[in-house]
């Protein structure tokens, strides 16, 4: 069996070393990451110098295969985590024509020049796919296990949300998502401890989440190497769920 | 003439990197060190593991002649800092007479059992002089170059006032911010960046904030250790804003 899934996260810029800024994004992305049974295992801050970028993402992505850069990625001189990131993987860095061609409307929309400056910001390094930033519109981007977000944090609490569906696929175990919409934990606690028990092989999680009076709900993962034991808890899952009287949602690539 | 002195943080404990705690520690530290001129360069986050704590502070130590460590100095079996600091350096560790005679008269002066748990706040490593805690009595440590400090931001902040004087200074570097309401990043990219090469001496940084529609724009800071150079770069970096139609705002006093 191999490891369990693990993330590390390199925060890019003077701007938190002077003190100047007070990182958040590291509690922004271990939230995100725990329901999925992702922890945070190291976090660095480094200044916005190529050479110090690369050593830390090349030393974090050998030791954990989940990676988080933050910050350099807009369109000014001093953002260079493009460039770091493909220095790091040793390809080249170019324009990415969906991220040109979304950037280009974006502007054309608000009646802004798209300066040579501004498409700078679809430069990325060769295969990388784009992470979309809903907010400001400028992408992120994942190269192999590292993705690329932007500094603000409404940005990056934006751009997880494209993150999460990718997740399965650097994950090691299988899993499977039983949501049960307006649930709380306690609703099934007891039942799940005994299911918990009765599959040793697998581990399931209960993560409630809570965004509005309207929208909360728990989900339930069930981490997994086994398909057909995963697709009984499933349907064990869904029997705890329907029990409540909820109608159980099913998720895929949640780990 | 000698090298600059830099400055690097090892954050430890495992509710950093879980998100359930936010740091303020870096910023405390960064704002205490720029007047000596000492730049933070580096930030770590561990989690409480003496492996990778030990791993941690030798390579920062060895980067950079000015190192701190904050969390895990307290009486729990988790607390597990001040043996991982005598293992990176190689040495012993045993109750500093001092530090055991202090902990002893405060404990006696609250009324409080002084219990074999609380005495282990007394074990420093071989050779390390002690930092006064006025605000919680369990003093931090000097070992060599590594300053090891509480994880409690007030402790943090009193554990300073006790290094100020082992501190050689540095040339300090000053900032100057201009900010631009309403600006995006890209509207100024262009002639930053012909403004950053003109300055070579000076690092200038483009910072945009983003909280809501209404309320966005960039703050541009340059740091250098020449004021007057500062001064000319606050009179070009204004004619910038205004020539996008906006009034510069000036900051003092951001790193």
């Amino acid at each position: 069996m191999k490891p369990s899934p693990t993330a590390a996260i390199c925060l890019i810029g003077d701007e938190l070393l002077s003190g100047r800024t007070r990182d958040i994004n590291t509690q922004t992305i271990a939230r995100y990451l725990a329901p999925f049974g992702i922890p945070v295992k190291e976090v660095r801050i480094v200044p916005d110098e190529q050479d110090r970028i690369v050593d830390a993402v090349n030393t974090l992505r050998a030791a954990y295969n989940n990676d988080y850069t933050t910050g350099g990625i807009g369109p000014t001189h001093d953002d260079i985590t493009a460039d770091a990131i493909a220095a790091a993987f040793g390809v080249g860095i170019g324009e990415h024509p969906e991220a040109a061609a979304l950037l280009a409307a974006r502007y054309e929309e608000m009646g802004t020049e798209f300066t040579p400056a501004r498409r700078r910001m679809a430069r990325v390094p060769e295969g990388a796919s784009l992470i979309e930033n809903r907010v400001s519109g400028a992408p992120g981007f994942q190269t192999g296990n590292v993705f690329t977000l932007a500094g603000v944090p409404k940005i990056v609490e934006g751009m997880l949300d494209d993150i999460g569906h990718r997740l399965e696929s650097g994950a090691v175990v299988q899993s499977i998502t039983v949501r049960g919409a307006g649930l709380r934990e306690g609703d099934l606690a007891e039942a799940l401890a005994a299911l918990s028990e009765q599959y040793s092989d697998v581990s399931i999680g209960s993560y409630p989440w809570f965004q509005t009076l309207q929208d909360h709900g728990v989900a339930l993962i069930a981490r997994g190497t086994d398909a057909d034991a995963l697709d009984q808890i499933r349907r064990d899952l869904d029997g705890l769920v329907r029990a409540q009287g909820v109608e159980p949602e099913h998720l895929q690539g949640e780990a």
